[in-house]
């Protein structure tokens, strides 16, 4: 292909993001020449770069966040006595999108995957015991998939409180077996978090 | 939605780009956020930039280039006899992957439509009368799409021509009626640049 290299250099670029393959990468290369103008590109340009500086993880739940604390953490109207457990911070914007849910998070980033070589170590559960010690908790509901590795995880989490007073439950109904949580939709998220069962 | 307007801010402009809905750009935005470090995100950031900077039309035939005179006008071993005629830069590059066309192009950067006020004042059609009018070339292959819009624009540029002693064909058999020439696979336009008839 004889594409001019700042040509070819971006849709190599755009090819490094998922399901996008060449043909696709190459239309948004031609997207970004003819259909949009030098003052929009800046704008997409500087809105990455600042993406990278401006978002980090919340130091309480884990959760993304362009503050110190998240928007939810630091929110008293929320059931400060529930913390539901996910994966990834994506899954925290899923559960937000169907309105129901009122409660805490705690974001793992990744569950346990020993043949990966990721242990408890690896996940961000050392901040949720010490939210746990603090004993304003009452309920832990664990929305980890349900992969392999989810369950895995659940399992893990549900042994290491069940010398604790605390109630922990497991989403349940709902979600597809084998799917990730970040493809599920809304009301199956909702049935998920309404149907919990005991763990 | 609740995301840090960073987040936010970036989904809303990957969302420009043609086939990427909500659930896309969200993918785009986390993978841009866990996956790609900071120096990853620079150099997309910059080719961005770089590439409205360096990016240019060809002064002879209208192609993209990062040069003055893209690398197929200025190449003095394509043959300068022949003159095929197509609607975008992406077509061009297209047709160069099948390595079978050794002639030139012309790159018309759209084509006549009436409805949308496109007349043949709004495309590149003065620089072909002038490469025309240098006598250098002998024959035209028409490769518009073979939309309403496209072949419009062949029967135009066929009219205009007629009282030359060139012979003006028509890329034909090969590329499905209805279809835009960019999404048609390498054998097909090698197929139809080798069936081309007299038009």
């Amino acid at each position: 292909m004889n594409f001019p290299k700042s040509i070819e250099d971006l849709i190599v670029q755009f090819m490094k993001y998922p399901g996008v393959g060449r043909k696709t990468a190459e239309r948004f290369v031609f997207h970004t020449i003819n259909k949009m103008d030098k003052e929009s590109v800046k704008e997409l340009s500087e809105t990455l770069t600042q993406l990278k500086e401006r978002i980090n993880y919340c130091k309480v739940c884990n959760n993304l966040t362009d503050k110190e604390v998240c928007h939810i953490c630091s929110n008293e109207k929320r059931d400060q006595s529930i913390i539901l457990i996910v994966e990834s911070p994506k899954d925290v914007f899923s559960i937000e999108d169907t309105s129901q849910y009122k409660g805490l998070y705690h974001v793992l980033n990744g569950v346990l995957s020993p043949a990966d070589g990721i242990g408890p170590e690896e996940l961000n559960l050392k901040t949720l015991w010490d939210r746990v010690a603090e004993k304003k908790v009452k309920e832990i509901i664990i929305a980890t998939s349900s992969t392999q590795e989810g369950e895995t995880t659940a399992l893990y989490i549900k042994r290491v409180l069940q010398d604790t007073d605390l109630t922990v439950s497991r989403i349940g109904y709902g979600v597809p077996v084998g799917l990730n949580l970040e493809y599920a939709d809304q009301l199956t998220l909702s049935k998920a978090i309404e149907n919990r069962k005991k763990f």
